[in-house]
């Protein structure tokens, strides 16, 4: 479903100043002043209506979140939510995932959440694919060194390709599961997640773990785009 | 993605007009005057582009094709596509698959296809499936006994879904498969279908003919909607 123009965007955009970035660049390397006891920084590109978000943040008061999302319409429903549930913990930039490394500094970040992405099906769109190695490449330049991508799709195409993005991009996957849910739910689902695993929809996920860049050679030997 | 309003999409549509019935309830019960030396006639629900209803007109042309498709910026281009291809055997309907029977008389259609219908993923949106009980059973008004259903779906979650949805509804299932293309492309892909599967995603594909409608007691036993 695609996302209805929303009306008074500006003033309800304005009524949850609060939690808004509007100059994140202005932010790079000091997120952590925005809360100084965080324990952690974690990102999710691609918040959406920001259920996730706002459920994670509210079961970890220790972490600071930023949510980008380059939707309007759908940032501003996840803001009413974070400010209405009296979070102080979330933020949110209307940004890029692609303008990361303007955004924040290196080795700013803990985690980063990855949910239900567009797959951009078409292989000369593969490079759009937020797990495509180019993309996993860049948040090496964020995360520090033991930090984590949290990624889950119902999409079992995007899911095993995204799989052979990771090692080449240097990081090392764990808790690969193509069945996520199979026993009970398990963590925190989006709206789009709920739905669809309500239809039976399996949901993938993986958690992937930066280490060392492979050298050259075996960057060489990553699986090459179709174009 | 979503479709862009296309420009000139009224001229577009005239130009098209050797192939675009405005009145499909006039031609209710009289389809075959359209072509009287069709062997069949059968219908797309929902063509979008038209790319497997092209494709497969091309490749029957004793068959009488009516697509029928909600959407006229898709449409167009899948009356253009037909229009350039020359095929005179295809017939577009901007009309609602829930309307059906005012379009076509008592066995008059031979088989119906439903290529990645939307999977309406929300329980309370369940009625909406091209694929729920309700829809299969008004598909009934306008096939002949024996008549067939072709569903693909892309979508796991709504393919075993709409497999406990065919029985209820009197369509005897065969060619149940959760990996049509495992072994090589096998019959005319759409757009979509061959984007995801491009992308390593399995399609879905059954085949359901019509039988007799069970008796009440096995219909009421049929799975409930959770609402």
């Amino acid at each position: 479903m695609r996302m209805r123009k929303k009306p008074n965007l500006i003033p309800r955009m304005e009524r949850c100043e609060a939690c808004l970035i509007r100059d994140a660049e202005t932010h790079r390397g000091r997120w952590r002043e925005l809360k100084p006891d965080a324990a952690q920084l974690r990102l999710e590109l691609g918040c959406g209506k920001g259920r996730f978000t706002a459920e994670t943040a509210q079961q970890h008061p220790d972490v600071l979140f930023v949510a980008v999302e380059r939707v309007p319409d759908a940032m501003v429903i996840a803001m009413e939510r974070v400010m209405k549930l009296g979070l102080t913990n979330v933020f949110f930039v209307d940004g890029d995932a692609a303008r990361l490394s303007d955004y924040f500094g290196s080795g700013e970040v803990d985690l980063i959440y990855i949910n239900f992405c567009d797959p951009w099906p078409t292989n000369r769109h593969a490079k759009r694919r937020l797990t495509h190695v180019n993309f996993l490449k860049s948040y090496r330049a964020v995360l520090h060194e033991g930090g984590q991508i949290h990624f889950k799709t119902d999409n079992s195409g995007l899911f095993e390709w995204s799989l052979t993005q990771f090692p080449p991009a240097g990081f090392a996957l764990s808790e690969v599961t193509r069945n996520l849910h199979e026993h009970g739910v398990r963590g925190i689902m989006t709206d789009y997640e709920e739905k669809f695993h309500n239809l039976g929809t399996p949901i993938n996920r993986c958690v992937g773990t930066m280490g060392e860049l492979p050298p050259e050679e075996e960057t060489a030997k990553a699986p090459r785009e179709e174009t």
